[in-house]
C-alpha cells in the first residue's frame, strides 16, 4: 500500500481494527460482466442492417473460436453480441455491444482480440451481402475496443453494528456520531464538490491495492468515477443509514480486475502481494479491494466529523518530513 | 513514466515526434482557482444567517491570517468566501464555499488548515450572535475540507496542422485520416462507454507525469472524471475538428498540481523528475501534463482507427514477458 500518503495506510489499519471489533466487513459480488464494443458507421437502411446482423451473428462467434477456446474451457468467453442503433446520438453510428466473462483475467487483451476479429468478419461479410446497396456494404469500422465503464461488474461491501457499539468518541455520543456520519454521507450525495473528494478518499484505499496487485489503476479510476456520475449528477460511491437501531455503511463499486495474466506473474512485488493476499481469485480480489475502499472512507469521514482531517494527516506528514 | 504499460511510454514518444514535425504542442492556463468548503447544518431563518455571514466575513479572513501570511506575501491566499444555501438539495444544509490561489503549491494542507480555522470562528461567532435563537446559534459544522473538483483550475493544450500534413498512413489518405479521427472523437462524446475508455487513455499519460512529479494521482483522476461528467452525461476530455483545411485536436482538463510542498522536495525521484522537467512552476507543470495527456490520446486514437490497438500493444507486452 506504499502510495505517497502514509495516512492512507494508517486509515486502513485503524478502520480494519475498528470493524474487526464490531462484526467485520462483509462483501459480495453483484456481477462480473465485462464490455467491449465495435464502433462503426453504416449509411443505409437500419432494418436491412438488423437482418444482416441476425444472419451474421453465428459467424462472429465462429471468428473468435481460437481466441476464446481456453477461456471457454474454463467457463468464460463471449456472453452476448448485440447490435445497437446509436444514430440518435450521432448520424450513421452503430455498435456491436459485446459482453464477456473473463474469470480471473482482467481480460483487456482477450476482449480487444475478440473485438478485432469480430469487426474484421463483420466488415468482410457486409461487403459480400447481396441485400446491401454498394453504399450499405461499405461499413466503416471506426474502432474496436473494450470499455472501462463496467456498471455490471460490481461488488458491494458493508459494515454494520448497533448504534451503541459506536462508542469511542469523546465529544459525540454513539447516536450523535451515527447521525453526523449519515449526514456527512448525505452531503456527499447532494453536492458534487464534496462527492468528488469523498470518492477520491475511497480511491486512496482502492488504488493502493490495485497497484500492489499489478492491476490497471487508470481503468479502475475511470470506471469508478463514471459509475458515480451515472445518475446525471456526480454522487457518493458509499451510502449510510440508521434503521431499527442499526448503523450501516456500504459501498457499491465497479471493479474490473485480474489475478492472472498481465503483470500478475511478471512483477516480483505483484507476485508477493498476491501471495500475502492468499492468492485470491478475481472475485475475491474485488471484495478485498471494495473493503479497502470502504475502510478508507470510514476512517476519512470519521476524522472529518470529529477531529478534522488535519490533525492525523499532519502528524503523519511531519513524520515523513 | 514507469507505470505498468510500456505502450504508454511508446505512445508518448511517438506522438511527441509526430507533432514536433507539425508545429508542436501549444498550451495555456484557463484558470488556477482551488476550492474548499465548510459544510454545516443550520436550523432557522435563512435571512438571519445571511446577515450574520456579512457581519462575520472579515473575522473569517482574520482568523486565517497567520496561516495565509506567507502565501499572501507571494500573491496567493483566500480569494473569496461565499455563503451558499443548499437546502434545496438537503434540509438545513449550507456551505461556506471558499476559493483559493495557492501558486506553486497543490495547497491541500493550506486549504484544509484555512477551512478548519474558518469553521471554528464561524461556529464560535454564531454561538455569540444575539440575533440568533438558541437553536439558530447551534450551527453544526459537519466537515471542513478542500474539494478535488476544480472546474476553474483548467489547462488547455492543442495541436493543429494542415490536413495534407497528416500524411503518413498507408491505408488512409490525409483527408480520410482526419475525418475518421474526428469521428472517433465524436463517438467518445456521444457514448459514455467509449468516453470512459477514451479518457482512461488520456489519464495513462497524465498520471505517469503526475506520479513522477510526486503529485496526488487520485485527486487528479477524481477531478478529471467529474469534469468529464459535468454536462450530466459522461463525455470526452479531448475534442477534434476540421475547419478551413486545418485539423485541430485539443484537450481541456482540470489539474490541481504542486511543484513545491508535499513530496516534491522529500522524494529523491520526484526531485530528479522536476529537475528533468527544468524545475517547472505549477502553471508550467499543468501545461506539460495536459500535453502528455493529449499526446497519449492522439497516439491511442490513431492506433485504434488504423492498425487497431492490439498490434502495437501486444508487441510491447510480449517484450515485457
Amino acid at each position: 500500500m506504499a502510495i505517497e500518503e502514509s495516512s492512507v495506510v494508517a486509515a486502513a489499519g485503524k478502520a480494519a481494527k475498528y470493524w474487526q471489533q464490531r462484526g467485520g466487513f462483509k462483501a459480495k459480488i453483484l456481477g462480473t460482466e465485462k464490455i467491449g464494443q465495435v464502433h462503426f458507421m453504416y449509411h443505409g437502411d437500419a432494418s436491412k442492417l438488423k437482418s444482416f446482423f441476425t444472419e451474421v451473428e453465428p459467424k462472429l462467434y465462429k471468428a473468435t473460436e481460437t481466441i476464446t477456446e481456453n477461456m471457454r474451457k474454463r467457463g468464460g468467453g463471449i456472453s452476448t453480441i448485440e447490435l445497437r442503433n446509436k444514430t440518435s446520438q450521432l448520424d450513421n453510428y452503430y455498435q456491436l455491444h459485446c459482453t464477456f466473462e473473463t474469470l480471473d483475467a482482467m481480460g483487456a487483451n482477450f476482449i480487444n482480440s475478440c473485438l478485432e476479429a469480430i469487426a474484421k468478419t463483420f466488415s468482410a461479410e457486409a461487403h459480400q451481402n447481396s441485400l446491401f446497396s454498394p453504399e450499405e456494404k461499405n461499413i466503416e469500422i471506426v474502432m474496436s475496443i473494450l470499455s472501462n465503464y463496467v456498471p455490471n461488474c460490481v461488488v458491494k461491501a458493508e459494515v454494520s453494528c448497533k448504534i451503541e457499539e459506536l462508542n469511542e468518541d469523546k465529544n459525540l455520543s454513539p447516536q450523535e456520531f451515527a447521525d453526523k456520519f449519515v449526514r456527512a454521507v448525505a452531503i456527499a450525495n447532494a453536492e458534487p464538490h464534496r462527492a468528488v473528494t469523498h470518492n477520491k478518499g475511497i480511491m486512496n484505499g482502492v488504488d493502493a491495492v490495485v497497484l500492489a496487485t499489478g492491476n490497471d489503476f487508470r481503468a479502475i479510476e475511470a470506471g469508478a468515477h463514471a459509475y458515480a456520475s451515472k445518475s446525471g449528477s456526480y454522487k457518493s460511491l458509499t451510502h449510510a443509514e440508521i434503521k431499527d437501531g442499526i448503523f450501516k455503511f456500504w459501498i457499491e463499486i465497479p471493479l474490473a480486475l485480474g489475478t492472472v495474466g498481465g503483470l500478475t506473474s511478471l512483477h516480483p512485488l505483484v507476485k508477493l502481494s498476491l501471495e500475502i493476499l492468499d492468492k485470491p481469485s478475481a472475485r475475491e480480489l474485488m471484495q478485498i479491494i471494495a473493503v479497502a475502499g470502504l475502510a478508507q472512507n470510514f476512517a476519512a469521514v470519521r476524522s472529518l466529523i470529529t477531529d478534522g482531517i488535519q490533525k492525523g494527516h499532519m502528524k503523519m506528514h511531519l513524520m515523513n518530513i
